[in-house]
């Protein structure tokens, strides 16, 4: 496999890893040394910054429990492949249900990621995002709203 | 072409076929022996196995008319090609707009497909997908709500 | 980079121009004798023909302000290059929501582009969809409706 479809399939594993709440898939497409920029347009909120593999995975864990529901899913890839670094850009999508304060959030970013060739593979080893825009809602305003997780979440 | 772009062709077909309602285009992308897998998680509900093309297209045009409106789309594909089978799994995100009943369907799911290369070119010989998590909700609460169909659509 | 790369790294920027409202970066996809068809399924509404460059830039500058935020995504690319010219189908799913007007548009279509190779690489030549439908509300249904610009957007 060429190395732009292998950066594309690590970058698509990390996502399905989030989306379905599997933290070992997740540990696996990561640098140790990984650096989360989740800054102020991110919707974990805050200006964030996670360095390291455990401890991105732990506030993973903390903040997409099994009362967060999330879609992330990327287009558009921009890819450049330097030797045995390489960086990419993505259009990203996202939905967010969050049951226990009855919001939910869609908007989109671009995201920017450095990746790594490992002896295990690509890897990534920073990503973060800017978004273009997010809109929220309670769902008091859907009182019809109806939710139901499906058998690829690990709950 | 290579098999893998291909295999992607087809994908895209089967998938424009059934959200432009045009059965002529969705049967040249299947085999005749395709199984259908629409299980607890698929939004047709239930545990439906269909098993043929006969079956299969009549199922869709049944259960998709005019009153159906779909979106079908898929990215981050994983696909692995073997001779003349090949696998893929895809993240596809759906939208189901029920006119009659005045329900909307959003929802995410992993695919997973079997291809198999024929004198035809590559075909789905297999599809099925377990869902991350579906939303429904009445359009009782959007009073405001407006539908417009364009030209794409085979009504 | 291959041809039918080349021409999808040039759709992803013309769109990622058009949702950031980069008018310059727009520009530099464009061939001076781009045609724009947005007929009566675009979401810019009326039959609407524009041809040149400088006539699509202003009608993008004018009718997508700081009051309208846009997201536009494409997959399932279908890309035929024919020497220096190409056709390509893409389906496109599309929000729109007009501050102003308090709505939000929600839909999906399919496009059909034709690129041209140029000195300056391959740009877009003519661009428009087909809507297999769209939805409106207003956001009067949704009073916690909130929206968030994020620091991708060139306001």
């Amino acid at each position: 496999m060429d190395d732009i479809s292998a950066i594309k399939q690590v970058k698509y594993r990390y996502l399905r890893a989030i989306d379905t709440k599997d933290w070992d898939l997740l540990a696996s497409t990561l640098t140790e040394d990984i650096i989360g920029n989740y800054g102020e347009d991110g919707h974990q909120g805050g200006n964030l910054v996670l360095t390291g593999r455990d401890n991105l995975l732990g506030f993973m864990r903390d903040s997409l429990g099994p009362n967060i529901i999330t879609e992330h899913r990327v287009d558009h890839p921009e890819i450049t492949v330097a030797d045995d670094e390489a960086t990419g850009s993505w259009y990203m999508q996202d939905r967010v249900v969050m049951i226990d304060h009855e919001m939910m959030l869609t908007g989109a970013a671009f995201y920017t990621d450095r990746y790594r060739r490992t002896a295990d593979g690509w890897k990534v080893c920073e990503t973060g995002y800017d978004r273009t825009y997010e809109l929220t809602i309670s769902l008091h305003d859907l009182p019809s709203f109806k939710l139901k997780t499906g058998v690829s979440l690990n709950l």
